[in-house]
């Protein structure tokens, strides 16, 4: 009899265990934060009805979800989800919860602390369907969260797996400010090894400043077509460009005044930092890039220097320190790991910090 | 007349620049490094013929090319690879580039230099075969290449590709004494960015010393067959151990001294290191996590100490600062990126130097 009234104890505890029911939350209901104008499709980070974009990969890379994050409170002990993408293949040069995957926040001591991540599906073409565990067996209590959308890829469908019977509200934007970040791959996030981990995720965070990722892999070359982007933006305290890594120096030279001209006019007196292009690795033993980048570089420095002159909003960032010394923070020879991210950090966040405490930014 | 002259003269100068054409050199006939023991399949990292092991995962693994590198000189211009690999699906929390890519570093003023990657095909399935650039417009003169294998995927054939006239051979190991690292995926190497990023192929480039990785990614346990595989190995300098990741707080009191017994025989008097498992970021908020990490540590503490007090060649490395103070140095919770390595390099590399030159080994 003891025993039977064992298995039976022992049958209702697994039942119970197992019995633990998710409920599901379109995510939707919930804020949405990296976005610098809204979009009709949620999880999009340019809306390509309104901006059209001559450059197709331009129009494709603007229905990424890239910097484009969800935050919500939650009493739950566990955070499942489970969404869609493209079904594109994976690229070769950042890892897959990068690009299709989610990374999860939370805020502990007034800091945002790494909670978990959500993998992609890996396995079988297509690639477009995913779900996963991002952390359970949480302590009780109410915890606010921040998770980041795929940064290399669109999201058609999200939604957030709770506890049965747990809440999950919307909550405020934790951040505050304005900043826009346009620039290239190293600003889109290429190649991190999550989606938080680009480096306006990280000083964002670091910091509580709103920043917006505005990075097109391979195609930010200060072209009209983004200017008039940015000067139709309301509100902006600050620009932050990575916007010499992808342009010829004969393209720096031929558009950049333009470029700002576009810019300053709708955002008279909003600070302009503009970072120089990182010392690329693959300048180590290619003399035809150490030679192309040599000019870049130089091509970047006069233009914005010579700016400077009359525009005393403008600022330029020199580049030496943004990949250590150590020759080993990227993951191609262009492309900043996290380790190349955390020194770009280390050299920029002091130089930003400094400037835009000139204009009451904190 | 001037001007057919200069069409002529124009089509011979693209057909020579298209001209410049490449041979392909079998890698079998350089020198091959990273193994503990000669190989019949040559980029095996061990002979799964001689030593059977039980788990069908580790027999797997012991097929990789992990910490295998190919070492030559060259006096080409440009360095091109083909290759083959298994036809198995990318996981998600590693890049392509290091599961199934290459990694070249050139000789420079005494120091191995990051020179490019193998970039892998990544497009459709199956992903088995593989050809790209390493790199490109070298200036003259020969260099010494050490190109890093795939660290999560085994090499079936493996061609470097070369300007035609130009010299290609083999040359004798630049490393020496002999390092068996032995341990969990944290020393297998993922979530590094390249193949040649895992800590035991850092160490071996920082110090010059033999690193031999025997990482076996989540298989990694006090089994005995490990035991018995390193107990067959002749002329080992030194034993560093990552072997408290994968096995339970249980397992590492049953099977601690088993394992040191069976490789202590063999190797009476060589300092065998064990590292402490690294304080994984998925404890930040699981509380499951947090109980059964705390007890393998306590597990890993108490055993190695115990044994230390007998046997004068044993050491413990804590693991306080394996993983920095940010909570960004992990991939997803456990596998470090390039930046978690970095910290656990700068946390583990003076110590293990430290007891490393009591033996003379520097």
């Amino acid at each position: 009899m003891k025993k039977i009234l064992s298995v039976i104890l022992f049958a209702a505890l697994c039942l119970g265990a197992s019995a633990q029911e998710i409920t599901w939350h379109n995510a939707e209901d919930l804020t949405i934060l990296g976005k610098a104008l809204p979009t009709a499709k949620t999880y999009t980070r340019i809306d390509t009805t309104v901006y059209k974009f001559d450059n197709k990969t331009v129009d494709h890379y603007a229905n990424f979800s890239t910097g484009v994050a969800v935050v919500f409170e939650t009493d739950s002990h566990v955070i499942k989800a489970r969404w869609t993408t493209s079904s594109a293949a994976y690229g070769a040069n950042m890892n897959p919860i990068l690009q299709k995957g989610l990374d999860l926040y939370i805020m502990k001591d007034g800091k945002w602390i790494f909670a978990g991540v959500g993998r992609p599906y890996t396995k079988k073409t297509p690639y477009n369907k995913h779900e996963g565990t991002i952390v359970s067996n949480m302590a009780d209590g109410t915890k606010q969260c921040l998770l980041y959308l795929p940064l290399f890829d669109r999201v058609d469908e999200l939604e957030i797996g709770i506890d049965e019977g747990a809440s999950i509200k919307a909550i405020e934007n934790p951040f505050h400010h304005n900043i826009i970040v346009h620039g290239s791959s190293v600003t889109h996030g290429a190649s991190a090894s999550r989606p938080g981990m680009s480096y306006a995720a990280r000083f964002g965070r670091n910091t509580g400043l709103y920043c917006v990722n505005l990075g097109f892999s391979g195609q930010c070359k200060l072209q009209k077509e983004y200017a008039r982007y940015l000067a139709d933006l309301k509100d902006v305290d600050a620009f932050i460009f990575d916007t010499f890594s992808n342009p010829k120096a004969a393209e720096i030279y031929e558009r950049y005044n333009e470029f700002v001209d576009i810019v300053r006019a709708a955002h008279p007196g909003v600070p302009m930092i503009f970072l120089q292009t990182e010392r690329r690795e693959s300048r180590n033993f290619n003399t035809a890039v150490e030679k192309s980048e040599t000019e870049k570089q130089k091509a970047a420095e006069e233009m914005v220097k010579a700016r400077m002159k009359t525009d005393k909003d403008i600022y330029f960032i020199s580049s030496e320190d943004f990949l250590g010394k150590d020759h080993n923070a990227t993951v191609d020879g262009s492309h900043p790991s996290d380790l190349g991210f955390t020194y770009m950090l280390q050299s920029i966040t002091p130089k930003i910090q400094k400037i835009l405490k000139k204009y009451g930014i904190k």
